[in-house]
């Protein structure tokens, strides 16, 4: 059957793809009255005198509201907020699934950026942190940047960070193959946006340092007359060393790495011919990728990841996301920092090994169920030692249950 | 062992009284296809093209955010959204257990009536009801008065209502035990915050017209110099059609009925004495009644209900509210009416058979299971006929599952 027609018909068949279920007992006056009144009242007294006890006698610890607006859903666009929900309840429930995170969609009525910050905000108490999804750029990264100031619990925007870690562990992996060391390498990003953007900013953190970044109007540099803004401005300051101008043929040119978060189809047999040897593409643009797997076999590519399940090297933040709400909810982290995303590309990295390593497999498989759980160490780790863990009391660890 | 004590330690134990649980499967990555990217677009896009499709292919038709400040909870006060969080679990949990209703707490830090009232307006999209729990009055009224006029999904302040219902249901059967008719009786109602508004304007709806109510002043009537506000202006101008003056004393003598939402031991053998034969109580003041079910019984109370659940005739808004939202939510209601509560009212009242009817058992005990199906029923009947169920199509009508 037609995937869609089967998806429609499951998610009728479910109505929804969560259920809140009790883990207290209520089976009679007595249980009611520890989980209820009168009895619930001593948590209450408790937490009231000291904050952090609301990790203790609730559910907040384990919590995440999964937040959008609905304007930037998978590849829809602005859809609104209800049209978004399935979207929400299912990464709700792969956080369960694969980070045994309890999630619940959040979508909100509003595009306006000072209102999606107000109300998150102030829902906050409830949750231990919140994932951002499915918010258009350049909303998105004011929304982030302005929550993770405000807010005392981690926020996330995975649409930006979660693919960027697995680009990262990728390319880790891919480098052995071709044997080339970081600092040598010349990367194109083509594409600005929300997952650009991110890439770019974790490949910087990784060092990587010859990177150049193309959008719309071509490569992105200091002065280019046309389709800038004070985003693009920074991105001309941190990127480009060589000031190159033109378009992607001109970047692409003499590039050892392309990363594609564009559209689909882009890449032509010339642009690979005019790479260095051993090209490594990341070709993200869904469905469709800027270069379709067997073209890049045939064209020369060494190594291809798209964001495809039915060919190898799936770049799929699945692998991400649920490991990292896990660390950091287990260390009580603060905040998502870039240290825990570095750990977080590392961790996957890791999980392949130097026998299973090769041009068809950089990356563990999407259902891999160890990803998470190494992921969440490597993450929980990262957030005590560059202290964003400051809640971190070693006689409330908790085992990671996954 | 010590109820707070266990309490605390069932808390600790549990880590919250609730779970998430996925629904669909996602044991391959076909099933992954199907529930997340890129089968989940098939569902949005049938959202976007109708908006009514949420209730088909998500979890919005079923699913309650119970919604506080923490300003009023149980006889706590103003305890913070934190610290309320245990009490918004507790109640999400028996909206789950009683009424298959999934809940989540959403627990607002801020105490700002246009803040909560737009927050959530701005969540409301994921979902099918709002259950605000725990706001202090007099902003409680505003906050659901707002929120009913400007939401399309059902508003529902359970410590106004649910209350209310269960009283109006004992009341009902309390008037078969002594003999007397609705329109001969004198109520006194102690007590004028939320619960006690809301028993006022459930008994008015019912047809009891010789209400007086009291306040810490004394009788609310019109002119009164002391402690008036707009609200006891509409109170006074709404009861004491004898206009009585003074306090608690002069209210009580000559009537049928006192329903006490105020404190501890505030009823005197004197009190109970000038009261007429056959004397009804109604002392809900929490952990301590108004006077003792031992004391009633000996002053010569005919029948005597409190909040207790360890005394017979316990008014628990345990019986109201899971089956309201149950019925509200089969039937897609945009609101929860008078005509609703009303329908709630009798159909509690109708649990306990004329065999079973005696002193002490005019109400259903809390754990009996039919309840909350046989409100639901009630509920969900009230809604269409009073045309709040816009949405109700018979060939989308759901099973009621409880």
């Amino acid at each position: 059957m037609d995937l869609m027609k089967k998806a429609i018909e499951m998610h009728e068949e479910f109505k929804g793809k969560l259920e809140i279920k009790p883990k207290m007992p209520v089976n009679n006056t007595y249980d009611l009255s520890l989980a209820y009144s009168p009895g619930v009242a001593a948590p209450c007294i408790e937490i009231e005198k000291n904050r952090a006890h609301v990790y203790d006698y609730t559910m907040k610890g384990n919590l995440v509201a999964v937040v959008t607006d609905g304007t930037a859903v998978l590849g829809l666009g602005d859809i609104g907020p209800e049209a978004a929900l399935p979207v929400m309840e299912g990464k709700a429930l792969l956080l369960k699934q694969f980070g045994n995170v309890d999630a619940v969609p959040i979508c909100l009525d509003t595009k306006d950026v000072d209102e999606i910050v107000k109300t998150v905000k102030l829902i906050s108490p409830t949750f231990g942190g919140i994932n951002l999804e499915d918010i258009s750029a350049p909303r998105c990264f004011e929304i982030e940047e302005r929550l993770r100031a405000e807010c005392n619990i981690p926020v996330f925007h995975d649409d930006q960070h979660g693919t960027a870690i697995v680009v990262g562990a990728g390319l880790t992996n891919a480098l052995k193959i071709v044997g080339k060391q970081k600092e040598d390498l010349k990367i194109v990003i083509n594409g600005a946006g929300a997952a650009g953007i991110a890439i770019l900013r974790i490949l910087l953190h990784l060092g990587y340092n010859n990177i150049v970044m193309c959008d719309s109007t071509g490569v992105i540099y200091s002065g280019r007359a046309k389709g800038m803004n004070p985003i693009k401005e920074n991105i001309a300051s941190l990127t480009n060393p060589e000031n190159l101008t033109g378009d992607l043929t001109e970047a692409i040119a003499g590039a050892d790495v392309f990363i594609g978060v564009s559209v689909a189809n882009l890449l032509t047999e010339n642009h690979i011919k005019s790479m260095k040897a051993d090209p490594i593409v990341f070709a993200l643009a869904n469905p469709n990728p800027e270069i379709t797997y067997d073209n890049a076999k045939a064209w020369g590519v060494r190594v291809i990841g798209t964001g495809r399940s039915d060919y190898p090297n799936q770049v799929n933040n699945l692998l991400a996301f649920p490991g990292i709400f896990r660390g950091a909810l287990d260390v009580r982290a603060s905040d998502i920092n870039e240290e825990m995303k570095l750990a977080a590309v590392e961790a996957i990295a890791s999980l392949v090994t130097e026998e299973e390593l090769n041009e068809d497999f950089i990356i563990p498989g999407s259902m891999d169920e160890r990803v998470a759980r190494v992921v969440a160490e490597a993450v929980g780790k990262a957030a005590i030692e560059s202290g964003v863990s400051e809640l971190y009391q070693p006689q409330l660890k908790r085992e990671v249950v996954i």
